[in-house]
């Protein structure tokens, strides 16, 4: 679980929430309900629709480490969760990017992030989130935001690869395995 | 969106969720932040595994009407999904149901339910709810609890047509149109 | 189930398929096992991913009746489902379709087509056929073969109607209904 | 891909199948069309409808060899997909399994069998197949039939295993790794 600023009411989000949280408020409201939660595991594809690379961001984390990220954050009061999942992938990958959401509605694989890393395998010190993840299409250049040290294609066996799941944290190296899974890209 | 009691703190909860939530501050919550839901639509197996029917509540809302709807609760904080799904299970369709739940864990379709009907064409005036919908197959017998007035197994046909849709709110007919979808069985 | 050249060998299917069946063999070969068919319903999607139009196709069929059909057809032998997806495409939705199969690798639903209506609600005189349906976006513009009459865009609403469903034959109309229900459509 | 008996035809295949081949003429069609396969991944579920453990069975193959396999086998003309999925589950689990398929239609994955194993990492030197794959629940006992030398439950991890992996053969410990990751348990 990667966003940060999404929570910290930008003019954007002012405009188009009526029910602006706080930074109090938030913390308050995130030990009492679940959040919702959207991913986004970025791929390429090839001209059959096969996936052929993963994009993973890099990023600095709350407590000083530097993880690889899928596409990650909250969903806002009011907000449709395909509305939040291109709000994110916007602000993550830039305005280039072009991502291309499946026309399917269910996502592919939910995961429920928890401080108690435990419960689920997935882990989120600050909440207990329930995560709709899906498989997008990317077929632009991907610019990462500021938040984000740099933005890399990676092949699917790498995105498999022990080496890559160690730079991931809170469970998201299994999200991408299970987008693998889903799309027979899995090695 | 038909849960009522599980939201004002029976005792069962007390013991099991620290994160308790008062009437008022749950009513706080739910203009803040989307809520995270599940529901089930129950259905009865024939020995290959096909739908041959599906279980409706009948139930008093809280406008004074009379609706029939499927199982449908919110998912508290440090609850699972699977919880809350077999929590809604138990409390709906009592002890001696045996719901099963899927094996998979995506669920097989989502609703987004919002004070405003327009949105997503899923309502609920009370707030905005993101929800988890899954088919449960139920091998027991159906004891509806005291908030429901009866519970009723319907043929396919019967769950799909306009005269039992016309008897579901804000937008369940369409879910359970889906669940018929989903498992080959919708006419 | 709609694809009739496809299987009297043209100068393509002979360079390509060393396995190059006659008509005779082919008969032959349709009694005795269920041959394996892709079906792709053909959808508009708006710029959040969301399903707006469905494409049909108009056809003249092998006993004279004119039907709306989906994109139909059987996979040969040493092809994969992609490509067989993507050749139907071609063949049926001409070259400037640009259809973009989706990065998941299992069909929404499934068709299964007998001799026997009875059996499945799937109709095919001709032979037994197992159907993998996917839904297809499809970005460019349809110039339908000279084996169709007509290639249409209908909205969502349209393609669940009762009108549009009885202008298809053999069960495809349930296919489209399926496609509408997985994208969360389904009037 | 594991089925050898069913293609024999055995005396209960004559009596369900009008449209029984023959060694030679199997032979034959094998080499024209794809096969259409079904194939089960057995699995314990606990209350909470959560995979435990993946049954696998341990064969003899053709070529002398020992493998780990999942339930696979063909799909008979006339025969449905669900029927297919229960004679073969009965057939190698036995009478005493009590396999419970999935509501929903559609296969969790597809594998796609060829001779040339490069085509798609799934192997079958003797036909090219379309397998539609299955998570499926077994809460009975497992008696495995003369064809196999054992059945035994493995654990999660064991499944998705290098050690187990090494002992499947054709690409099957893929489609296991799929069940898995479908079923929320890939590690």
């Amino acid at each position: 679980m990667t966003d940060t600023t999404d929570d910290y009411g930008t003019v954007s989000d002012l405009d188009t929430d009526n029910h602006w949280l706080g930074d109090d408020e938030l913390e308050t409201v995130r030990g009492r309900v679940p959040m919702v939660y959207v991913e986004a595991v970025p791929v390429r594809l090839d001209e059959m629709g096969q996936v052929t690379h993963v994009g993973l961001l890099l990023r600095a984390m709350a407590d000083g480490t530097i993880s690889r990220t899928i596409v990650s954050g909250r969903v806002q009061w009011g907000e449709t969760v395909r509305e939040a999942l291109m709000r994110h992938l916007d602000k993550d990958l830039g305005p280039a990017a072009f991502p291309r959401l499946p026309a399917g509605l269910a996502p592919f694989t939910i995961a429920e992030y928890m401080p108690d890393a435990s419960r689920t395998g997935f882990h989120d010190p600050r909440q207990h989130a329930v995560s709709l993840a899906y498989v997008v299409a990317v077929e632009g250049e991907c610019q990462p935001s500021q938040e984000s040290l740099e933005f890399n294609w990676v092949t699917n066996d790498e995105a498999a690869s022990i080496a890559v799941s160690a730079e991931m944290t809170g469970g998201q190296d299994r999200i991408v395995r299970r987008a693998l899974a889903h799309t027979g890209r899995l090695p």
